[in-house]
C-alpha cells in the first residue's frame, strides 16, 4: 500500500532517547511550514482499543512471545485502519511514535522468534504500509536509561543485553534502507538533532524554499 | 506440535447449538470413566487476559478484519500457552468450546480474509496445536438462534448469511478432515447428541469396556 496523497513518518529508538519531544516539535514545524493537517500519534496506544491493549500487553499478566506479538499487531492494525489510514488518504502528514520497527526489534531482535515473522505479521495487519520515512533516534541504551523518569514498564525493566540487541536491530535495518531511514545521533541537544530532522525531512517534501528556516528550531509555534 | 499424552477435544457450531452445556456433560463423564485429570474451558476468554480480549472484541469499539483476527489469535495463543498445552503435558484431557475452526468459519468464511491466512495465523499463535477430535454441533441457524437467551453481541447480531456461510465453512471443513471431526446433528435431544459424542470419543480413548454406559447420559455424576 502506497502512502496516497498523505506522507507517513516514525520514529524509532530506545527509551528515553526523546522520540514523544521530536515528534511534537517536528509535527508543530510541519504544520506551520506546510499549511497540511499533521497528525501526531504513538503505538502502542494510539486508539482507544490501543490504550487498552498497552495496558495489557504492558502491565497485565506474563504472556509468551506470541500472545505479546499478536497483541502489538492488533493495536497496528487498528492504529492504521481507523486512524493512519484515513489521514494519509486525506493528504495529511502522519508522524507516529514507534511503528512497526520497533516490533521487529523488540518482539524479535531480542526475543524468541524471528525478524521475518514478526515483520511479516506487521505487514499482514497493517497492509503492507510503509513510513516514508523513518527517523532513529541512536544512542547507547545506558545513557539513554538515565533520561528514564516515572514507572519502569516490562520493556524498561529488561536487561540490558535486550536493549543493546534492540539498538542493534534498529541500525542494520537502517544500513539496509538508507533511502527509508534516517539515522540521527541523539547524544546531542535537542535543537541540533530536531535541526537535522528537518533538513532531511524538507528536502524529501521539496520544501527547499524553507530549509534554511528548517535548522532554526525556535521557529516553530 | 501433538498433543503431547493429553487429549484435546474442541466443540464448534454456531450460537445457541448447545455446546456449552455439551462440554461441561462430556467433561464430568470423562472424569468419571477414566479417572483423569479433565479440563473444560472455551475461546474467547479462557484466560484472564483472554476475558479482556473477548469483551475488547465482541463489545468494544468497531474494528476491521484484520485487528479482530489478530485479537482472536492472541486470545488462542495465550490459552495454549498458559492453559492448554500445559495441562496436555500433564496428561490432562481438555475439552473447549471452540477453537481455531473457529476463527476460520467466522472471521474468514463471513469476511475478507481468506481461509488460508486466518488458519496459518493461528497455527502460529498456537504452535500447530490441533484437536485430536473436533466436535461439531451441526444445526440450521435458524433453529439456533430461537435457542439464545441474553444480550446479542457482535457475531450474534451478523446476519443470517454469516452465519450459514459460518456452517457452511464448518461443514466442508469436517468433509475434508473425517478423522478429525465428529458431525452430529444438534437439532435432537441433550440426551441423544450427548449419547453419540460418548460413543465417538470412548472408541477415540479406548474406552471400549464402558462403551455401553456411555450411551447413558444420565450416569455422569
Amino acid at each position: 500500500m502506497s502512502n496516497g496523497p498523505g506522507f507517513f513518518v516514525s520514529f524509532e529508538g530506545g527509551d528515553g532517547v526523546g522520540k514523544t519531544t521530536h515528534v511534537r516539535l517536528l509535527g508543530e514545524w510541519l504544520a506551520a511550514v506546510t499549511g497540511r493537517e499533521v497528525v501526531t500519534t504513538r503505538e502502542p496506544g494510539g486508539t482507544t482499543l490501543g490504550v487498552e491493549l498497552r495496558r495489557l500487553v504492558q502491565h497485565g499478566e506474563d504472556m509468551d512471545a506470541r500472545t505479546e506479538a499478536l497483541l502489538y499487531a492488533a493495536d497496528r492494525a487498528h492504529h492504521v485502519a481507523s486512524l493512519v489510514r484515513p489521514a494519509l488518504e486525506r493528504g495529511a502528514i502522519v508522524v507516529t511514535d514507534r511503528y512497526l520497527d520497533s516490533s521487529v526489534a523488540y518482539q524479535a531482535g531480542g526475543r524468541e522468534l524471528s525478524e521475518a515473522e514478526v515483520e511479516g505479521m506487521s505487514l499482514w495487519a497493517t497492509g503492507g504500509l510503509l513510513p516514508a520515512v523513518t527517523v532513529l533516534l541512536d544512542v547507547d541504551p545506558v545513557v539513554a536509561a538515565r533520561r528514564l523518569t516515572g514507572e519502569p514498564d516490562r520493556l524498561e525493566r529488561a536487561g540490558d543485553d535486550f536493549h543493546r540487541r534492540a539498538r542493534d536491530t534498529f541500525l542494520r535495518r537502517a544500513a539496509e534502507d538508507p533511502t527509508r531511514w534516517l539515522v540521527v545521533d541523539a547524544s546531542g541537544t535537542v535543537d541540533d538533532i530536531q535541526a537535522q530532522i528537518r533538513v532531511d525531512i524538507a528536502a524529501r517534501l521539496d520544501l527547499t524554499p524553507v530549509v534554511d528556516e528548517a535548522v532554526t528550531v525556535r521557529d516553530a509555534p
